[in-house]
This record gives C-alpha cells, sequence and structure tokens, in this order.
C-alpha cells in the first residue's frame, strides 16, 4: 500500500504547483508534446475520489467540502497510439528494486485485460537513485509474478527484460519510441 | 454549460446511491457487464477535480476538505475493443434537440482527434422525453458544427445519421452491438 505517498504527492502537486520534475510531470509534459504535434493523444485520468458533501456558494462555483480517495480500478494512463490501444502506470520507487506492492492487484489484472484484448499495455518505473526509467510490458510483469515469490522485482529483471528509456529534452521520457519498436516485432495487429 | 447538472448528478449518485436508473448508471452496468464476460475493457473516468486541503486524521485515512471539480479535458469513457480504441461521451437532455453547449469544445476537439488516430469515437445521446438513446459518430457531429449554424442538434439529425441503441435487459444499453455495425463497414483498420 503505497496510498499515503500518493496522496501527499498529489497535494504537493496542487498546493505549491510544479517545483522539481517528478515522473508524473515530466510524464505530462511527454504526453503535452505527443498531442500539440499530433503524434498520439494519450491523457492521465483524474485521481478517483468519492464525494460525500459539497456546497453551492454561487451557481457556478460549487465546493467540495468534503471527499475521499477511492483505490483505483485501472491504471492511471491511456489513450491512443497510431490506431493502438496504449494504457501504463507508473511508478518511481527510492529502493533498488520494485517493490510489487507499489501496485494495485486490479490496476495487474487491468494490465492483463488490456494486453489480451490487443492492447499495449505496460509499467514505466523509475528508480530515482540510480536515474533510470525502464518501460516493462505486462507480459514480464505477469511472468515474474507468476514464477518468483518474491515481493519485488530486482533491477536486474528490468535490465533484462524491459527497455531503458533514454532522458531526452523534448519530450522528456520519450516511451513512444520503444511502442515503436514493440510495434516493429508484429505479434501486435 | 451544464456544470451544475452534471455536479448535482454526481452527488446523487454518491450520497444516496443509484435510485432511478439514468443514463450513467445504465453505462456503468453495461460496462461492468462487457468487462466479467471479458468482451471489452471500457471504464468511466473519474471526475476530474482540483485539490487544494486534506486532512489527515490517521496515516492511511485521508480526507479531503476542499477541492473544485475542474472542466474535464477528454471525454468521460475510452478503452478497447477487439483492438480498437474506443471513447466517447455521454448525455442525457430534457429538450427535443441536443443542446451544443452540453458538450465543451475541448471534448469535441478530443473527440476529432481520437478519430484522426484511427480510434472509434462518438457521442451517446439520450433524449428523455422520447425515451430514445442514440449513438453518433464524431465524424457527424463535426459535419453538423462545420455546415450548420443552429446550437442544437435537431432529433431528426440524430434519425437520419445516428444510430439507435435499443433497450435491452443485459447489457442495458449494449452499444458495442453498433460499434460492431461501424467496423463492418472496414473504413477502421
Amino acid at each position: 500500500m503505497n496510498y499515503p505517498t500518493r496522496i501527499s504527492k498529489q497535494i504537493k502537486k496542487t498546493s505549491y504547483g510544479n517545483r522539481g520534475m517528478n515522473l508524473e510531470n515530466e510524464l505530462n509534459e511527454t504526453n503535452n508534446y505527443y498531442l500539440v504535434n499530433d503524434i498520439a493523444v494519450i491523457h492521465k485520468k483524474p485521481t478517483p475520489i468519492t464525494i460525500t458533501k459539497v456546497d453551492y456558494p454561487s451557481r457556478i462555483e460549487a465546493v467540495i467540502k468534503e471527499a475521499y480517495f477511492k483505490i483505483p480500478s485501472t491504471t492511471d494512463y491511456n489513450g491512443i497510439y497510431k490506431g493502438k490501444y496504449i494504457d501504463f502506470e507508473a511508478k518511481e520507487t527510492k529502493n533498488n528494486n520494485f517493490p510489487l506492492a507499489n501496485i494495485h492487484e486490479h490496476q495487474i489484472k487491468h494490465l492483463e485485460k488490456v494486453k489480451n484484448h490487443g492492447g499495449i499495455s505496460f509499467l514505466i518505473v523509475r528508480f530515482t537513485l540510480k536515474n533510470t526509467t525502464f518501460l516493462l510490458e505486462t507480459k514480464y510483469l505477469l511472468d515474474f509474478i507468476e514464477k518468483e515469490k518474491r515481493k519485488s522485482i530486482p533491477y536486474d529483471y528490468f535490465l533484462k527484460n524491459g527497455f531503458i528509456i533514454k532522458d531526452k529534452f523534448n519530450p522528456r521520457i520519450d516511451y513512444l519510441s520503444i511502442v515503436d519498436e514493440i510495434l516493429k516485432r508484429g505479434e501486435i495487429v
């Protein structure tokens, strides 16, 4: 459960604006680059919440006075690229391996379903201490869970089975260049 | 601007549960039917909000104390069906025609972009007084906006250019049967 982390990240972003670039900000910039250059239409989904109280000071302005964070039932990012459905979850970790507890079980199920329906689904994981960002396809995530009993995916597993997403100036995290590699394999029609 | 309507709908849903079926509830049921029967993976996106205040009574439980509704930059629904990217907005109207003010301009742009990238995008519009629900493809929405000066799409335009989605028991609004018709035309590869 990384809920507290998630929440505080959210607050930091909304209260103080986007100081210091984190993975989420860089992905938003990247997706915006893809959008304005008409390369792809990929958006981050809003944070799921349950609203319990709202004030209406005027007809136009409504203020939510009480709401709760919900556990997400899907991933954070989805959209379309070259006619293909794209779906992924993105996580940062300060560890030297990736704790599976960072992804909710139904998010893993969701990634699997997307894969089975012919979409391109994956994880983007950044190891902040090593300053390295990987794209790991869902099949390798599922393989690991099926075969291993460990609760963390080692860094070496990413090195062996994932793609390193190189830092660029613009777009900052050009993950669609990796998707191009995946499409070249021709497994997804 | 149909923001107040949208907001009050949201509250009704969360405070009192799903009494009286409206279009949103029926679509959620339908999407759930598609999901559990492994037909498609299509979800409603969370309502976009900006969070400004949060309380942490405990480590696990966070309560949002102040937040505001944001104007959505995309549509409410998207996902994957038969390997195709699906994207749509759903609206109910009590009028005898469909006021274009019911859809935000960037939502229309979004539907257009999705269409141009090879996705299947459309509106689902229910005329509650006539108890009729239509699927209107984005190209007909754009055609109307380009050619007509009227601020409302007449019911007849839906009759002529849209598909009627017949009420069923399960799934309640089987819009993917219409998508099958669209796919049969073979324009989308």
